[in-house]
């Protein structure tokens, strides 16, 4: 079943109980994969404890030391946050998010991140998003219990696993398949080094301009084809510009 | 504002904790109506800490010894259950039932009642509600925490107040108010009674037929002219039946 490939991820979790009432929320909806990044105290009673039943969800969790580990092969990263921030992220509802990752779960492995209790996913965890999740909330109080906040989310990948979701993402891509996390960050650090070499990304301060470029193609959801022909592109600056410099030299 | 009209009731509630988690997943979703019916441990450190600044929820809970109570001036009732039962009651998705929530709120005060962790609602808890709402879930794991399940409602709940939800239900009911959850007691009793007297209904197995009816009037939703209506025609019976003894004995 293809709800298999999508992963849970929680980044740096503080408290084992939410640990476990996440892995009881996602079991609830059909989904077992639970991988956990650096989690501050695992395995824990109280998370066993707070799983009731979903011991097994908990035991299969995968321990990762890096969000690099947890994403490896993914093609499609949902980041969430309850936040507004200054440079928005493309947001979706949960409605929509559970769509995109139950028609990407068709064709690989897909995660939802959930960040740390108190501080939510830090920008360099969501900049590794293609997509930003939002839960509606109240305005005053917007920030839900980690597993409550799972719930909703694993609620909405149920419903759409069970709507059969749409199939035209699947169709359109069939040419070729989705480029993987680890394709896009090699892509972004040659982009960042291209840039860097033809001055026009200052090394000095260069965050604010690559999240943004960041942001338009983790948009885009490139193929494996597409981001092949990026990198060629950027490596054709770099040996043009090596040959300007060579001439210039000369 | 009308989500104020929504009443949120946890009957028989065992761990404190999950209070608190609820009054917190409410106060997310922007409502702040708690109902306890006998909760076995209230007021807890356990609910104050789970609460985490939904502290103004639990201060102004209203405990009530009964689900009467609890009910009083409702004129709509949805029960949530994990559970398929021999006899169904009718039953709507969280979607729907928020829906209705909210479009009911828009005429006075509107219930949503959670059961026990261990039982869920019991067969005469149902039995006071117009809809039953199901979550869906995995069919082998399918009892949802408490405070996840209120989760799931309180957002659909806050989603259909953003969607303004529709007002035809409002129209449809125009030219009178809904029955309360007292009136409907009321006429329960006094169709039981009145079926008793015409021999349609065995005093010493009764509990069946008149769930049926009740779950027929539920889903009607009666409004007070009706529901006079019906009164009206039961006492009809009951003078025609008590002149017919006489007659009988003359």
């Amino acid at each position: 079943m293809f709800l298999s490939n999508i992963r849970i991820v929680l980044v740096r979790p503080t408290h084992p109980g939410n640990v476990g009432a996440t892995a009881r929320a996602m079991k609830n909806m059909s989904l077992n994969h639970l991988y956990l990044v650096a989690p501050e105290d695992f395995p824990s009673t109280d998370a066993t404890d707070r799983a009731v039943g979903a011991d097994d969800v908990l035991e299969n969790a995968v321990i990762c030391a890096s969000l690099d580990e947890a994403l490896k092969d993914c093609h499609l990263v949902i980041g969430t946050s309850a936040r507004q921030r200054r440079i928005e992220w493309p947001s979706l509802d949960p409605e929509s998010s559970a769509h995109r990752l139950v028609d990407g779960a068709q064709l690989g492995p897909v995660a939802l991140l959930f960040g740390q209790e108190r501080t939510g996913l830090l920008n360099a965890e969501l900049d590794r998003c293609h997509f930003v999740a939002t839960i509606p909330a109240d305005r005053n109080y917007s920030s839900l219990n980690l597993a409550c906040a799972v719930q909703i989310l694993a609620y909405e990948i149920h419903r759409a696993g069970l709507s059969g979701s749409s199939a035209t993402l699947v169709d359109s891509v069939e040419g070729d398949r989705p480029a993987s996390d680890e394709d896009m960050q090699r892509f972004y650090r040659h982009l960042e080094e291209a840039l860097q070499q033809i001055g026009f990304l200052d090394p000095a301060n260069p965050r604010r301009l690559m999240r943004r470029l960041m942001r338009l193609f983790n948009r885009v959801v490139l193929d494996r084809n597409e981001m092949n022909i990026l990198r060629g592109i950027l490596t054709a600056v770099q040996q043009h510009r090596e040959k300007f410099d060579k001439n210039d030299q000369e």
